[in-house]
């Protein structure tokens, strides 16, 4: 009698304990990448390479930057001579606000994978008396759009697997998303080492970015019905015509 | 001895498995919520529908739309017309993005119903370059509002028992909230099938926009002195005489 | 056997347990920031001091009020009457809606402490139509920031210790960030009773905004290497020259 007492309460207290770290989990992810919007809000581009697994990747701009050293190319050169003139932390008149919201995290059954989606909204620009004003950037704008990541646990650690930023539209402070003009932003076209600030490797993603308002896959099904996202699906990619 | 603590761990079991279940709950329903804001970014209407159990209802604009048949009258027909003129998913060069965020969900001492808070913010507008743009719809537009939704688990799955969105402010992108216009949209008054595209009821409730700045109950009693809030207080309503 | 086999489920019901709380305590004081926010949208000054410890304090625009008497002193006088003309609770025409999200709360290992960062993502300003419009106060504005505050737990309470609110930047909707004049709020320059609704210490930090971006410190090491926060480091607040 107390034997099989015993066995059940091992048996639940194993699924608890199981269930415990799942939620546990979740904390860790979504506030994993609440910190990384912090550290970008301040240009802390050190800081956000470290939250990335050895082997994390980054999807940006029609470009996969793999690997610390890919990460850094990215983050710490590209970015931080944009953004912060080359200074790891902020920079007098420079504002790039990262919010990060609205979170759906799941962890894998093996426990150490996860998936995350989250958005992003920014607030981007320059005030009139910074002194070096960075030409390719707009004066000041908002941003939107969203992230379908995936996150490792190594070491009992979560770390970023592979960030990957839907940009969905920029508008111009003084002017709005109705008169946004078709985005100028970089692509990159060539890989490292030949773009010395390029990318491992190249997407065969086609961008879209607002007016165009394409669908980004959920990673998850439908929380009710259960049904699975159908990829390629009609995405207001097409202009009218 | 054992016999007797036995019996005590097995209560203990038994009340974290019920502590855990409000955790998992509380993540189900927040995340319900803010796929509920990913869908309706994107015009997905058939998939938000989903979303809300079989006598599921929605509070919109002097209305209430009741069960399946209601739900799709509403975001099936008339949403889907306004917004994405009759496509299940975005169309080129309209924005809808419906930001969800600060969560206060609370679960039911029954543990299969739930009440959540949660803040909408949001971006609409027409690009310059659409062919055909509503002409019932801003330009482009902010917006704020406060959900008191309820929710049911049935199956073992939350479910959306009541969308309770409270819009409390518009404003044009180039004028903003200082100057925004007394409200000029929708209120039903008729009901289905009088009003084909109409509400199965009409609520009692005034509703109040900006510049007027009505209270939403709050449908949880104050965190620290535990005091109800009481319905009814003095609430921004009136103008200044 | 069976003894060997109690005394192991019994610690991990102990450990399980710990593990629950912490996950509880997250939960309740996210929303105890959570309805920060909702109650100061709203200027339910009464009920935000409500919020905080009976030796609660608020860091704010270079002041440190202190307990009940200080917090009513700052939100039920200055505030009340700057924002809602000494009423608890709205009034037409003025907004003032406090976005909270973005949470990091950590619990402290005694479990009746914890701190938390979170994001706020201000709209306020006054309608064309009020009557009386506080001159001291922007048109319209947006308004960003960020908090790092305390929290203590008594009585099996969560309860706001220290509020502690950088404000980042404020932008007028008309002219946007690039353009902020320098920073002509309120900063406290005599405590209480000299200044009858001054704070009861002033603080010695030097205040920073935008265009100058300082850094908030982080209350916590980083996520993934465990590295501590050092203090002191650039941040922005030095003008070019």
């Amino acid at each position: 009698m107390s034997e099989e007492a015993i066995r059940l309460l091992t048996q639940q207290v194993a699924e608890l304990t199981r269930r415990m770290t799942v939620q546990e989990d979740i904390h860790s992810i979504r506030t994993l990448q609440f910190k990384y919007g912090y550290y970008m809000d301040k240009g802390l581009y050190d800081e956000v390479v470290d939250l990335f697994a050895v082997d994390g990747e980054l999807h940006f701009m029609g470009g996969i930057f793999r690997g610390k050293a890919g990460l850094r190319r990215l983050y710490c050169d590209r970015l931080r001579n944009s953004f912060t003139d080359g200074h790891n932390g902020p920079v007098y008149g420079l504002l790039a606000d990262h919010m990060q919201l609205q979170d759906i995290v799941d962890v894998g059954r093996d426990g150490c994978t996860a998936k995350g989606r989250f958005r992003a909204f920014l607030q981007g620009g320059s005030h009139e008396t910074k002194e070096s004003i960075n030409p390719r950037l707009p004066l000041q704008w908002w941003e939107a759009g969203v992230y379908e990541n995936e996150y490792v646990k190594e070491g009992g650690v979560w770390r970023i697997k592979t960030l990957d930023y839907y940009m969905f539209w920029q508008a111009d402070f003084e002017t709005g998303w109705a008169h946004s003009k078709p985005y100028e932003g970089h692509f990159f076209a060539k890989t490292y080492p030949e773009d010395p600030g390029g990318p491992d490797q190249l997407t065969d993603r086609v961008p879209g970015f607002w007016p165009e308002t394409p669908l980004v896959d959920f990673h998850y099904n439908h929380p009710v019905t259960g049904k699975p996202w159908i990829r390629g699906r009609s995405d207001g990619r097409r202009k009218e015509s």
